[in-house]
């Protein structure tokens, strides 16, 4: 299984008159700790666009346990629990600086082929990398 | 049931490189949904908080049918399916201009007094406006 | 000279926490509120672009005099004080609902033309659309 | 005169329809460069807004030289030029990863009380800290 660790500063423009750091900035740091975990692969998801193909978000969950405040150091875990097929499938867990869980999150991405709109397999490389990380599952 | 309409239109800046409308500006959108619905009924939330209460989000969940597009006019159609306690639970759908459904959500706020910052009932005022909608159901 | 007006309502998501505004978001604002000045006109931008036009900023610049609040309901004022060439120069001025003055911004956008990215004459029919406006200027 | 480098990388929120990084998001970018500036010198200004500072903002400039695209590594410079009173001015230039000067910026923000919400002299610590850097100016 293929985890990573991304570490997001709550910026001034991000928190709210409540203080807090607004709900909606979450599905943005996970889109961050998407491309950090992938670029902790080796792999560059602004090249993979680059080659003919995007990922667009077929659907995105998150709860709420306590908010983030401003200049909180957050560390984002994400994992990939299974090996994608033209799906793929992220959770994520968000602590603060005192290691306190936030909320946890999860969403399913599709590898979509740039030229015809249409669903397709992840590139080659994309898979070969994740590969190792599944080996026991298969 | 309670059921209201707003219409956003997309901005520039709330596109991506794919063209798209960013999959995380729903959050925005919704809770301007839920704010223009309150209105709709007579409440204001900005006095609300002014009265001392905050409506954090506990829980949002999405599904993304079809992306909108720079300038699309969208309408979001808000429902508050029960009477709330001290969670409110609202679900939205999303329509382009030529209404075909985008996407559907779901949020669940919870009610917060300010000054002990604990789950409390909802203010009398926002439920009295409500009850009318659900007669019905009790 | 081209006036126009737009009203724009400050979202939850667009304070900060100290309850302001957040000074980055008038960058959107004027934004949209130069795409509704177009749309005031009989024109879209989103069909400029269509055509093979974009029009990026080369200047911004802002002067705060007070700030806006969550919900606060701004006018804002655009205007563009010059039949436009290859640049199009706008000036800005927000109020609030009780017509307070609260900031005064000026940008200016270049035509490019997007096979070319290179500096381009405006669309013809922009130009006839503004020309009325600057009849006794010439 | 006091300098500082941030680097700050382009996320896929960030980006607009054109490609470019929206050019709204520079107002953050530069607030994220001024708190790292201030944290390079040993200075928080979460602290400072807990101890009942507020620095408002209240004039900003932007001349845009070139676009960053999605996943760049932008470098922000950040420059005190003088040793702030009541107003503290900055100045910024942003490079890409190629070291191409993207923009060239500035703004001016004003020390407030909060508490009577009037200009304030900024912090001791503050003007401490940054003293050492423009001795030979006085």
């Amino acid at each position: 299984m293929f985890k990573s660790e991304v570490k997001i500063r709550v910026r001034y423009a991000e928190t709210d008159k409540m203080g807090y750091c607004y709900y909606g900035n979450y599905a943005t740091y996970f889109e961050v700790a998407r491309v950090e975990a992938l670029r902790g692969l080796g792999l560059s998801y602004r090249k993979m666009e680059d080659e003919g193909f995007v990922m667009p978000v077929l659907e995105f969950k998150i709860k709420y346990y306590k908010p983030a405040y401003y200049d909180d150091e957050l560390t984002i875990e994400t994992t990939i629990p299974n090996l994608p097929q033209t799906r793929i499938f992220f959770t994520y867990k968000t602590f603060n600086q005192e290691g306190v869980l936030l909320n946890e999150a999860e969403t399913t991405l599709v590898f979509v082929d740039k030229n015809t709109m249409r669903p397709t397999q992840p590139p080659k490389e994309f898979i070969n990398k994740l590969i190792p990380f599944y080996k026991e599952d298969v």
